[in-house]
């Protein structure tokens, strides 16, 4: 095991992250780091996001996940590029992580980025990618009071989904409660509800994310 | 921030936590460590647990949460004695923050003791705390894929309880797929299936829990 210092890496992938961030720029790429629980429904997120792109915007996709490849296979289904990152135990991406999955991919070629952290709600948001924007995903499922207990993870976010949210009722979701718990740390993060099974919600979601990304002078809607 | 070192965590981490064990023992409580994703249902199987106890098993909760004392109270309202660890950030319990919540409890007074860890599927394996038994909770909605991807934590389980498992066909759930999972990487491992929600499944889980306990030498099932 090596015997990495907490301080000095934090720095260094700091670091890195500005470089990868500089990198993605050059090459009018607009990246999101996409954050979430386990099984809260990244992949389906981004899938239900990569068919509802506008003509013009060249997605790929970086997986990373402790194990497996069961992701990316779902991604490269779609004939999209993707990039499997495995990290063997670590509870989350960081930016030497993705500067080594860059280089699989011909960045000339690709005008948005999703970068699919290890499903985590706490590690992930201490480790800056080189990313535009950060997504955190939520899941009815996982009950309205996540906000309060991980607080961290909802401060840093530009962006928040409720996904799973067609069975707001069966879990007696609270909505108000939730959002409540997110503006508390995150006063002007934007909200979206969405359900992957039905779809609903996507299309505003998708929508944002291009505007957002253009306005943030990226190569999405530079075209 | 502090600049800890991680072998030397670990190896102070593992020297605490036999310590813990060795108190625990000699007070005769028996303790599961209680691990799984945010919002897989650790609290409510806690409290379902506690329902159906035998009588003579007195017992008692420590709360770990980055923060909040949302699940501290819950299990507070049940008259069960409790203390709540708030990590302030930090992605898992470690054997010191057991002992310091420990000096809160009359241990004389209490021999089944559940320590429930910050919900996180990764972090929480690395740490022990000076427990019996490891419980992993996972959650019908994670769905089944969740063994694949975070290996380590179900590798390390002593038990596997399958939560919200009443959801199993509004969420597609493979039951046999989920279970070859587990059991890739631990072939003999204890699986349960519950609903906290109808109370299926919690009699013959903490059934077989009381009688775990019981073999280990522990002051369940001992008076």
């Amino acid at each position: 095991m090596k015997v990495p210092v907490v301080t000095e890496i934090l720095k260094a992938n700091d670091q890195v992250a500005t470089e990868n961030r500089e990198l993605f720029r050059g090459a009018g790429v607009g990246v999101v780091n996409v954050m979430a629980s386990p099984g809260a429904g990244k992949t389906s997120l981004i899938l239900g996001t990569l068919a509802r792109l506008s003509d013009g915007i060249e997605p790929a996709v970086i997986e990373g996940d402790i194990a497996s490849s069961i992701d990316a296979d779902r991604i490269a289904e779609e004939g999209v590029p993707v990039v499997q990152i495995n990290t063997g135990g670590n509870c989350h991406l960081d930016a030497p992580m993705v500067r080594a999955a860059m280089s699989h991919l011909d960045l000339t070629e690709v005008n948005l980025l999703f970068i699919e952290n290890v499903g985590n709600l706490i590690c992930p948001s201490n480790y800056r990618l080189g990313e535009d924007l950060k997504l955190v995903i939520g899941s009815v499922p996982e009950g309205h009071d996540k906000p309060f207990k991980y607080p961290g993870i909802f401060a840093g976010a530009d962006v928040v989904v409720l996904n799973k949210d067609d069975l707001a009722d069966v879990f007696e979701f609270d909505h108000a409660e939730y959002e409540r718990g997110i503006r508390m740390v995150n006063p002007d993060v934007e909200i979206f509800r969405t359900s992957c099974r039905t779809g609903a919600g996507l299309d505003s979601w998708t929508a944002w994310l291009e505007k957002r990304l253009a306005a943030l002078g990226t190569g999405v809607g530079a075209a």
